[in-house]
């Protein structure tokens, strides 16, 4: 029979998919004899079952919970519900991965009318006590019973205001019975019944609620943002309470084995005294650093000291830890790999291989490849920002530098962004529900708040610049303005200027420059080069691009997208003359005006790449997205191309196509216009042979024929580009190589791959497209349809933003199998956008591909992604 | 070393994937012993290296040309080229399959400025010779040097005004010398050098001319419609020469050995004395029958009728034979199966079977089930036929009866056709430049030409009505009118109706009636059923259609495509309302007021099925096909819906997509709107309870969600039915089952079937957009594209038409296998349009399906394509 209960002395840190993160982590702490409140976990196979057997909890696991409880009762000598030696508890939430505030959490739980009159006794402290009972009404009836929190704060702001009360504080036991004998009114009056009195129905309906967490809408957000399967489910550990706020002796905080943001080798923390867990982390009170902690209780800051360096070499990483001083007493309550910016990851990498902690492999294996992103963010330009006066500092939560128009809530920023704008969130402070407005913007800035804030976390996380608890400023969310000291406001839609990594606030637009590969990063990325096996090269139509992207490592260019070059004004002129020509005549005349520009092109990509290949991919899009729409746009198109414009709709509007993604375009427009196809070509080989005579590395390129379906067409257009390459080579007198090879982008060049080898030298998934047609879904007009299936749960994940390995994936390895059975050699290779996403960057690990090719700013991530696979594929 | 070149008495009948079926028979009747002029064949192989090497004949290929050639003229006793004794001989082509009047042909190959004179000595009859030699200067011309006919056409006749000669035959020897003279020199003005004098050149050209005649359009469009595969290639049949035109005694015809119109077993066919072979199939002047040749020869009639006979036995099939009397003499130039009207098929196959010639099996096999479809086109409905009144008649050479408007050149007739209109192509004879016309139309009407003309021919092959050889009607092609013998004219446009089967000609429209199964048809039928082992289910979404199908043997219904049932007015109101509500409760209650009809549509399909399996698909289409396009429509939709031509002309934008068909459908819109899964399957659930309770055969409905890529999706939409329908059979208290299954028309889900299994209860193919996403190519936007890929040889038909066992195939493989696995007893079936196609078929039932589905009236093709299938397969 299957265990789903495990006290904390059963389990251990190698239990985390069954017990969560937090749950191992406390049992592993429990067994290395640290103080941790006693308490067991209830598994995340009790969590899918549970919604297997369709939202409810089976009978065997609800009596394996209560045998459980009793044995805990046992162990720790009080019993829920008993007034004269209550065991009160918390309930939270655990899953395998970290999703930190997305999922509930109740405290205090075992309190009831009597209970709270023997915990006054007990403690000498009514006041405590029914400040607990209120405290635990308030979070059973939100999270439980979904009663609105807001009704019990309206009532009990009424009685501060009754009682001529500013702060809670200033409520004495009096006060709070009277809190808790209306909350319990409100309770009733909501739910036409009284408030839960026994304590193991309060325990049942609280683990319940926790499950029904794992699916509310921020936690599948989260989950989806962070590729988290939505099967995994979460554990629920039920914990003795240990309580901060009884008194001056007490405390609660939160603290790191090294500075999360500079990767700094020493404790860095916050904490308040007096205080209840949550109250850090939600960031209402702004805490004192753990150093203080030193004058105020010395002895505990020694064992907390002395608790932080044995983690730390105990699960041999960064360590972050929540721990509460009960009466002077230190427990801690959990312990993770902390979560840290993409610098201080490099350095507490480099570092604790340094310190002999960790191996060069150990260390690559722990830095998660999509951080690497914050680092390749623009920083500011140092003239420009010397240049601007700061107009308010805040704490430098998360680094980078943003820049962006201000918004004051969540929504009005993903909708500003959606419609293309710069956007940075100003928020008193955030919570989960601000999650997507978080993330569809530049930066954060919020007024409260400290450096392990809801905002901070959420931001490193995100690796978004993030700048908190910026007291200077008055945040004003509903009236959409904020006051800096000197009094002037900033409005909705005006731009001001963020940097995360020295706190400041800036008016107006800061220009920003590229990243560089230098320090540790550059360290990291050299061992990561020592064990991938896969190059990594970049999609790059630019010499910009080209040039950025070979300073971050790229061993080539995996795709170039010739299109792109014609969008110039001189040449979509001339490119248009050639769609609208009538002869083969006078579109090969237009041809030729564009060919010298190719040609440039190209140079500056083969120079730029010194030696390394470059796959050159012809024309690709189909040609009405070429011309204009508008009617305005025509009149005057057709002006300057000397035909009416009648005539100049009428082609616009034989263009048009029923649906464009299944139409003319590719290589179709190689085969019907094989004259675009040479003029490539020539291009292409003119340029290749113009560089080679620099007498500097040879260029090979690589020619690539988009959206084959079948061999014969594959062959139609390599036969141009073959008689038209090598008429060029004889008539130049040189030696040079050259490769066609094709785009895998549509299920039947997939299927018949064997076939496309034949001619094909290379295979290169366009994985777009391939996952478009493979799923029967335009990403154009999937935002709808996801919707509803991330809602539906049908959906994880965007599939044309994380491979699919199991349909697309089930292609590409019958393609990449039937290709290498027809050319054992054959180059194998991705350059859909996938190539940047690890995940996506494992899958092609496993097919043995000899590259992936993603975008510039990727490429230091698919170096380190790519050496994680060779690691763990060996 | 491949042998090339063979001599006719090296082959056999069973060599004609070789030498052509042309070739193949020829070297069979040669080893029969039967009068055939001899030669030899230059093998298909020949060919397709011809195309391997750029079109260009290898030369060891060569080298066997010239030593057969000499073998032949050691045989033969005559040397090409000698004056003394020449050979003259026919280079034709003859493929694997026939095709005829596709590909071309030269006749007296030999001649020039010395042989014609041998010629002329030879026979004392220098008008014959120079007449053959200007023969033969026109075809080489024409065929060879594509010199236009036209040219000599002209000089030609310009010659006969000069001495005043109505007739050809009208020019003495003198004349043709002249005649000669002129052609030799419009041949140097065009080509710049002399006509070739040397023997061996013109045989290599024309041989070459042959090979490339292969691909010429004409050629390439009759494979495409007859899917004939273009890698085949022809094989070129040289043979000595034989005329028919040397006099009264000499002549030339066609005949086969049964009619082919109707199957009766009598010797039927026609000839002309002194005339060419190819005077009768082009059909210029009107032939006599082959009875009549009994009283102008009867020795050589005798002599004929003999050697059908023994031909027939030796092929156990139908003849078509061309023969040329030489001088009294009999030569035999040609046997084939004969092709036939579908009826004549059925008649034919069944006397056989009589006869004791052919078994069953033979039988069933000897028959194109494309041709059936002939036989299911409608008749004239005999009420209205007596109420017409004939203009003309002419001669019934292909069966049916057709209604359209008069179009007198191909290229109108196409376009007419095109935009939707029912067209007849009038024509004063046809030829392969009519054949894209003939098949946009209904049926042809020719002024000349005999029951095996051209038109008549190619109209039997296509299964369409024919009257050939309408003398009675003057036709001017150029005005584009027809006149009857009472002087009364019909322009373009106008109606008229042709009966194949009287060869009468009606003024107007006459009403049709659907065809039935009776006679020989249903004997066949009857025999296909005995050896199939898939079962033939029907697309059905009407009980008219329904009924049609069952009628024609259709053992369920595979695919009811409940969108079509919800265009009748009162429905789209409804559905609209539907669509432009805005909240759920709107939706339901628009939802409401379909379900009593789609109810009743049920109920009359189970009824009309008596029992046996019908699939019904829930809603399909994206839903803005539902809504108006045109401003008007919109304004006056909105009034009735009671909204703003704004707020609709919102709704209409916001369901715009890019790519429709990767659109928002399909199952998507059940996963968006799950209540309209449930009206539906409240309607088929309720109308089967409905029938069952009728006490007859009980329904077993099975509800089919389409557009399946992913298996919690189909969970999601299956959950919402099976929640449905059990509470609608637990309330209705009674006993009853039905399945829940899926399509297969996305790749993701043919390869994921494994995992779609685990909740399909059966998978029907939907090949159309299979196919469509496979290949990455919209049916809609495909016309151009196919027209360049037929054009370039990289597609030789269309996939969409076809199926791809190649990768369309290979997912269906996949998925066929995948879902055995899990299911082994899962139900396999296919409802895209390829269910009616044979060669589809064939490779259904090599995958082990349960059933194919198709459109009513291709029922009884499929039972005859199903049984060849099994009978092949065993």
């Amino acid at each position: 029979m299957t265990k789903y209960v495990y006290m904390f002395t059963e389990g251990n840190a190698g239990m985390k998919n069954l017990l969560g993160g937090k749950g191992a982590n406390l049992a592993e702490m429990t067994g290395l004899g640290l103080p941790v409140p006693r308490g067991f976990t209830i598994s995340t196979e009790a969590c899918t079952r549970y919604y297997d057997d369709g939202g409810f909890i089976a009978e065997d696991i609800e009596k394996e919970i209560f045998d459980t409880l009793a044995e805990a009762e046992k162990v720790v000598g009080k019993k829920l519900g008993d007034p004269t030696n209550p065991f009160l508890v918390s309930v939270r939430s655990g899953a395998r991965a970290s999703m930190p505030g997305m999922m509930d959490t109740i405290l205090n739980l075992g309190l009831n009318d009597e209970v709270v009159e023997g915990l006054a006794a007990l403690t000498g402290n009514p006041r405590f006590a029914y400040d607990s009972y209120r405290r635990f009404i308030t979070m059973f009836s939100d999270v439980v019973m979904e009663i609105s929190k807001s009704k019990y704060e309206n009532v009990f702001d009424s009685i501060k205001e009754e009682r001529g009360a500013k702060l809670d504080t200033d409520l004495d036991a009096d006060a709070m019975k009277e809190v808790v004998k209306r909350f319990l009114a409100v309770y009733q009056e909501n739910k036409g019944e009284p408030f839960p009195q026994e304590p193991k129905v309060q325990l049942f309906e609280a683990i319940k609620a926790v499950f029904r967490s794992w699916n509310n809408e921020r936690a599948i957000l989260y989950r989806r943002m962070n590729d988290i399967p939505g099967s995994w489910g979460t554990a629920v550990n039920v914990q003795e309470m240990v309580y901060g706020n009884m008194g001056d002796t007490s405390g609660t905080g939160v603290a790191f084995t090294r500075n999360p943001a500079t990767g700094e080798n020493k404790l860095y923390g916050e904490f308040l005294m007096n205080a209840q867990g949550e109250d850090v982390v939600a960031g209402i009170r702004t805490p004192q650093t753990i150093d203080q902690l030193k004058e105020v209780m010395p002895d505990v800051y020694q064992q907390f000291a002395d608790i932080a360096i044995k983690l730390e070499q105990h699960y041999k990483d960064m360590q972050d830890m929540e721990f509460t001083i009960e009466r002077g007493q230190l427990f801690m309550l959990q312990t993770r790999n902390g979560k840290r910016t993409a610098a201080a990851a490099m350095k507490v990498a480099v570092d604790m291989v340094k310190e002999g902690l960790n191996t060069k492999e150990q260390a690559i294996m722990k830095i998660d490849p999509k951080q690497l992103d914050a680092l390749l963010h623009p920083t500011f330009e140092q003239a420009a920002l010397k240049a601007a006066t700061a107009i308010a500092r805040g704490l430098p939560a998360s680094p980078g530098a943003a820049t962006g128009e201000v918004y004051f809530n969540a929504k009005d920023a993903t909708v500003a962004a959606a419609a293309g704008k710069k956007v940075l969130l100003v928020r008193l402070e955030t919570s989960p529900e601000d999650l997507a407005g978080m993330d569809a913007s530049q930066g954060i800035l919020t007024g409260r708040g400290g450096m392990t804030s809801h905002a901070a976390v959420v931001a490193r996380g995100m690796g978004k610049c993030c700048v908190s608890g910026c007291s200077d400023l008055i945040i004003k969310e509903e009236e959409k303005y904020f006051q800096t000291k000197d009094g002037k406001k900033y409005y909705e839609g005006e731009w001001i200027s963020l940097d995360g990594t020295s706190g400041n606030v800036y008016s107006g637009k800061i220009a920003t420059e590229e990243a560089t590969l230098s320090g540790d990063f550059k360290t990291i990325m050299d061992w990561a080069d020592e064990y991938r096996t896969m190059k990594i090269r970049t999609n790059a139509d630019t010499v910009r691009d080209a040039k950025v992207a070979f300073g971050l490592g790229a061993e080539g260019i995996g795709l170039c997208r010739t299109e792109h070059m014609f969008f110039e004004a001189e040449r979509i002129f001339a490119f248009r003359q050639m769609i609208v020509a009538k002869t083969e005549e006078a579109r090969r005349e237009a041809l030729e005006k564009i060919l010298p520009y190719q040609q440039s092109d190209f140079e500056g990509l083969f120079r730029e790449m010194k030696g390394y290949p470059v796959t050159i991919r012809l024309l690709d899009p189909p040609l009405h997205e070429f011309l204009p729409q508008a009617e305005a746009d025509i009149a005057e198109l057709a002006t300057a191309l000397g035909m009416s414009a009648n005539e100049l709709s009428d082609v616009i509007d034989s263009l048009h196509e029923l649906n464009p993604m299944l139409g003319h375009r590719g290589c179709r427009l190689a085969v019907t216009y094989p004259e675009i196809a040479e003029m490539q070509t020539k291009a292409i080989i003119s340029a290749a042979i113009a560089v080679n005579a620099d007498g500097g590395p040879q260029v090979v390129p690589e020619i690539m024929i988009p959206l084959v379906c079948e061999l014969k067409e594959l062959k139609f257009v390599k036969n141009i580009i073959v008689k038209t390459a090598d008429a060029l080579i004889e008539a130049a007198g040189v030696k040079m190589t050259y490769s066609v090879g094709t785009m895998i982008e549509i299920p039947r060049a997939a299927l018949t791959a064997d076939e496309i080898a034949t001619e094909a030298e290379f295979f290169s998934f366009g994985t777009n497209d391939l996952t478009q047609m493979t799923y029967g879904l335009s990403r154009d007009d999937a935002g709808k349809i996801l919707d509803a299936y991330y809602q539906k749960k049908i959906f994880e994940s965007d599939p044309t933003a994380r491979l699919d390995t199991v349909g697309v994936g089930k292609l590409m390895q019958i393609a990449s199998e039937a290709g290498r059975k027809t050319r054992p050699n054959i180059k194998l290779g991705i350059c859909g956008e996938h190539g940047g996403d690890p995940s996506s960057i494992h899958f092609c690990n496993t097919l043995d591909f000899s590259y992936v090719s993603c975008s510039p700013f990727r490429v230091p991530i698919a170096r380190l992604a790519a050496a994680q696979a060779a690691i763990e594929q060996r």
